[in-house]
């Protein structure tokens, strides 16, 4: 009947876990749906020889949870479960998942449909993912203390494809969650959290941003994840300073606040000649402040002085970004984008080679005078990045001068590639892994002695 | 030379307020860019008048400041500014503004350029706004109380065309702060506000919402006008509960918590019986709670009891609005979208007539095997609103069950058509008017005397 299964489901059917690894040799998951009574068992066979374990069973001991747990931690591998609905690895959709396009986010969960919901709003937002790992619903408990998610987070940091990662899940247990927000601020790369139903006062810290709702945390990782790209086409500016010229001060204001609250530095709020930040080798200034207008026109109106700050950047080799806002409209230059331009292109003459990000945001509507369309493409050809906002260019800002240093070395075997997978439990898991393209054997697992737990207790006492 | 003036801009010219009035007799504002020193005064015989004023001038005293708009709130009238350089009223945009595409969003704003960031990242958004009212960076200090942000309140709140209002400012003094969102919180519609640089940790107060940025108030306020636009499709579900019957833990997590948020309830924390929320007359049931999975497959897999409870509402004429997810995916039901639609017409059908709104939202993505884009037509079909996330789902239903009662009768006249001014100042605000297609008259204001203060005093000791 092996054989009869076999050509009905057109993947290997196995009788024995020995036999389901001889037929995929290169298995890596376990994709356990039996009965919660037997899935620690299973699982146990399956770390025991050096597969990881994605456990959809539910109504599993809390304590056979942990002690799966630390087994795997032990070995290198993960537990994801017990009652572990969805996870992608690889882009290999495991039990509840959505087909996802690839890209450069990974998500880490306690929460099924919390992750199905995150991936179907990245790819409603053209983005993509690298994996969504699951944790199952308890792993943030005290008892189970987030083994799962502390292992979670090591793959991924050690995966140099995964640039922005989202974590999700209900608010964990205090000391818990403190453990996770450590590791978390270690990954050398954005990560936002959403710990659902957590008011959550501050937005960020350090590399960790706070989100609030579903959605807005995998809108907050596509931007983050846009910045990344954007970054990767500019000259790095490790360690050099950020230097922003505003002629809007409500903007000038938004840039420094962001960037006080990014670096843990405070914005100047007495704006002493016009300057909204002035720490930490970066400024920002408010060139719309009376010290720069008294007897002159608005810097909006005439860009004059803001030119020759912006060429005497040329001198300033330790400002590795120049942060700009553009303001079309009425009352405004005419060609508020060329004069900018060519005060770039003079400056970046006199440096004499040393490299410089000028990241602009453009004010305006397509409907203003001065045409948006041309003043964007006046700024893209003379090599300025186009920000949508304040706060995605002080993102792009300090991403230049704090790059992460993502994941050295090759990945963790896990998220190498796309595992092949042993499917034990839900036959018709392994029909859509099958029918994916995935790699699967699926192993006719039963209970001993066909269930019959009298039997079960004399053959365990023989053995 | 006043005749040659006007024949070389093309639009009427004066020598005195009272000619300029007789040139262009419904002229609504005066937009006032003459020296400080002076300004207050043109303001004053503007409002005695009977119009409101713009002051782009900057340098007016404190004390000039609330004289004028006190003397102008007396009036029904309103004073922008002094240092207010950008409103755009009916579509008119006064000194630094943007030329924006109609729309139902409002701005009330004390800084100039976060108006004109705002508006403009509205318009990136699709949207529109009605108006942008400015009101001068001074306006919220506690000198001046906020005089002119309470009358521009009023204005809009009796404007039923401004279907969402954003108000965006430095953090205002405590005091004014607590003034004005009184007032906001008396709107009748939602309203965004923005105190740039306040760290909010409440994201909500009843009809209010808190952004952060500049560009997250535009992204809010766009997410409420498309909410309202829905909403006017749907029948009023005025006084009725909201039940939200949800197959994803997460999902109904987040949208009992969103729910509880906004109406000051407590979403429930023991999950018994799976309900996530129980109270004010609403409810929103986990059914992939253990009570419901006990030897049964999960609603996402069989829909069978979630379809039991989607017909039963036909007998519960308390409930107006019905919020449901409709999760795609490997391992999901093969049609839930068909499975929900049959169900929901067969409750219609059994409801006398009673209404009710169904709004879904579509977890997935288009490569998922249930084919994303067919299952939206037949939720579409069935007339059930698609929402884009929990979070607009949600709105959408609190938008139903509490309607605004926006506006009713006339708006105020500043307000209710294109304005014509009266330009006093900076000529070239007039000939951007007049190139703008607006009503203008330039006002050739001098001041006394050629601006000789000896014979100032002299002229005005003999007054």
């Amino acid at each position: 009947d092996v054989a009869r299964s076999r050509r009905a489901s057109g993947y290997p059917v196995a009788r024995s876990w020995r036999r389901a690894r001889q037929l995929v040799p290169d298995a890596k998951v376990a994709l356990i749906s039996v009965a919660g009574h037997y899935a620690a068992d299973v699982a146990r066979q399956a770390l025991d020889d050096g597969c990881h374990v994605m456990m959809f069973s539910d109504n599993v001991s809390v304590e056979a949870e942990v002690e799966l747990k630390l087994a795997a931690r032990r070995r290198g591998l993960i537990v994801m479960g017990p009652d572990c609905g969805t996870s992608v690895i690889g882009g290999v959709p495991l039990a509840f998942a959505n087909r996802m396009p690839k890209g450069p986010i990974a998500v880490i969960g306690a929460s099924g449909t919390g992750i199905q919901e995150i991936c179907s709003q990245i790819a409603a937002r053209g983005a993509g993912i690298t994996h969504a790992i699951g944790l199952g619903g308890r792993d943030l408990s005290a008892a189970v203390g987030g083994i799962s998610a502390l292992t979670a987070i090591d793959f991924v940091a050690a995966d140099a494809a995964s640039r922005v990662v989202v974590f999700v899940s209900k608010p964990p247990a205090p000391e818990v969650k403190a453990r996770v927000l450590a590791a978390l601020k270690l990954m050398q790369r954005p990560v936002v959290a959403l710990f659902l139903g957590d008011r959550q006062a501050v937005r960020r810290d350090g590399n960790v941003h706070f989100a609030q709702t579903l959605d807005g945390a995998a809108a907050l990782a596509v931007d983050l994840a846009n910045v990344d790209s954007q970054a990767s086409h500019q000259p790095s500016a490790s360690g050099l300073g950020i230097c922003g010229l505003y002629t809007g001060g409500t903007l000038a204001a938004e840039a420094a606040q962001l960037l006080a609250d990014a670096l843990g530095l405070h914005a100047d709020e007495t704006h002493a000649e016009g300057y909204m930040l002035r720490s930490g080798g970066h400024r920002v200034i408010d060139l719309g402040d009376d010290l720069y207008t008294r007897g002159r026109p608005h810097p909006m109106i005439d860009p004059t002085l803001r030119n020759e700050m912006i060429r005497a950047l040329a001198d300033e080799p330790t400002y590795g970004v120049l942060l700009l806002d553009v303001v079309l409209g009425y009352g405004a230059n005419a060609d508020p984008a060329g004069v900018t331009a060519r005060a770039v292109a003079e400056m970046r003459a006199g440096r004499g080679g040393a490299p410089i990000t000028v990241i602009a945001t453009l004010t305006g509507t397509d409907q203003d005078p001065q045409d948006r369309a041309s003043q964007a493409a006046k700024l893209e050809e003379a090599g300025i990045v186009i920000a949508e906002s304040t706060r995605t260019a002080v993102e792009l800002a300090l991403r230049l001068v704090q790059p992460p240093v993502a994941g050295i070395g090759a990945p963790p075997p896990l998220l190498a590639a796309p595992p092949a997978i042993v499917n034990i439990g839900l036959r018709g898991f392994a029909d859509e892994l099958q029918a994916g393209g995935t790699n699967v054997v699926h192993y006719l697992w039963e209970p001993i002695a066909g269930g019959n737990q009298r039997l079960q207790r004399l053959v365990a006492a023989l053995q």
